[in-house]
């Protein structure tokens, strides 16, 4: 997917919704446990539910790989059922991959040919070569972590040398390396504060922002912040949305969820 | 594995190699192709011919992704295959999987719990709660990348602050949240020279050490600067053992392969 498909897509929709699709079989509704592929199942009707007010689906690996050989089949399958039936709804692989550049490859090739995602998230740390094999491909996104939004970022992304903190570092590097048209940045809800200070870094790209939610960010503040002419924003929700109600009703209250924040997100684009 | 048995291993088979399970199959012998299963056929053949000089397995989880849900299947068989027969050499998941709390866990579920890996790479940059869910394991090991063995490990390993690495603030943060029976870190064999300031930091962990080979180090230079009073190094090779011979003499090559670096690291073992 392009950049100008992407900024179409949010403009006609209004909305610069994206939901996480961290699919934990211990926590969806009981009644769906009888069906023949449960985690299938409830992504299916969480999407079908959400697709009108959302931008992006972006399934958490981890949650896949924790169910085995057939959890990397719901992934698959799942890819699968968000581009044959909403092609315009941009698929974020939440992998946060990277390697060497030789093996950086075949990560490239299992999430963008294999699993035809459309943008991945990559880890930094090992630098370039373990980030460009992902911007070899036309269409496709990196979405590289820069400031995160768990307590941990703390630890090391902080980091300054020559009055510069090293998720700073990273970002001119990767923009460097590729431009705002392939390369994002994983910026946390948590640290909205901190995004004026990035889009001086950052003017362009679009900042795909987690942490709304359970985990305590606003939408207000990321787009107070966050915003630039062309949106430039990718809000993420995962619990707050999917697991919004536990019954029968839940791709119901899916949806009213993900409708609520579509509303606050459309007050935040009044000129766009 | 409890690093009393890593090594008591290391001391009995006078070794501290693991082979990198980086299975292609576009580069496995082409007999091999002809087999119900290639890349499992492959494996074990592998296996079979180099358990006698290994202490440690290697298989890196991108080349098994890019194979799709066969490669998920074939990973877990692989692991299974060791675990079964050769239950006293370590399974080392390169992953590379770092993530927020929550998230972590389901990686440690996926890699302990449903792979049965006896340890797991891990990539520090999210920081404490993206690492801690890996330590709640008893016998499982948790491998920090520290300093990779890669050209792009200049762009952000070497930042400095107040006089000290990223690399090493991460080797002394993570000893400072365990410790060196539960901990290891990754440091690239092509910055050998860099051993020995990381020994006074981190004495008596060990060290899982790529990039011999293919990549340029050399296990002479290693040992020279890595070792310690419990050898405290595992050093991989990939390429130059597994794909040593693409001829129906392919296993018999890597064993020759695996059993010269063998002798090489027995030389330097000679006080253990």
């Amino acid at each position: 997917m392009t950049y100008e498909q992407l900024f179409y897509n949010i403009k006609k929709k209004q909305s610069y919704l994206c939901v996480g699709l961290d699919t934990d079989i211990n926590k969806i509704p009981e009644h769906l446990l009888k069906t023949k592929n449960p985690v299938l199942e409830f992504n299916k009707q969480i999407i079908d539910a959400t697709q009108q007010y959302t931008v992006a689906y972006k399934p958490n690996t981890a949650f896949y790989e924790s169910m085995g050989t057939k959890g990397w089949e719901n992934l698959h399958l799942t890819i699968k059922y968000i581009k044959d039936k909403y092609p315009d709804i941009l698929v974020i692989a939440d992998a946060k991959r990277g390697d060497i550049g030789n093996t950086s490859k075949m990560y490239a090739d299992a999430f963008f040919n294999k699993l035809n995602a459309d943008a991945i998230t990559v880890a930094p740390y090992m630098g370039e070569d373990s980030i460009k094999p992902f911007l070899e491909y036309n269409n496709k996104w990196v979405i590289v972590l820069a400031l995160t939004s768990n307590k941990g970022a703390f630890d090391f992304q902080f980091i300054k040398e020559n009055n510069e903190t090293l998720f700073e570092k990273i970002i001119k590097k990767c923009n460097s390396w590729s431009n705002y048209k392939k390369i994002m940045f994983v910026i946390g809800a948590t640290k909205a504060s901190k995004l004026k200070n990035i889009r001086e870094i950052a003017p362009d790209n679009f900042l795909l922002v987690p942490g709304v939610g359970a985990q305590g960010g606003t939408i207000e503040e990321v787009a107070e912040y966050g915003l630039n002419k062309n949106c430039g924003l990718i809000v993420n929700s995962s619990r707050g949305i999917i697991y919004a109600d536990n019954t029968t009703n839940f791709a119901n209250s899916a949806k009213e969820n993900a409708f609520i924040l579509q509303q606050k997100m459309k007050q935040t684009l009044k000129n766009l």
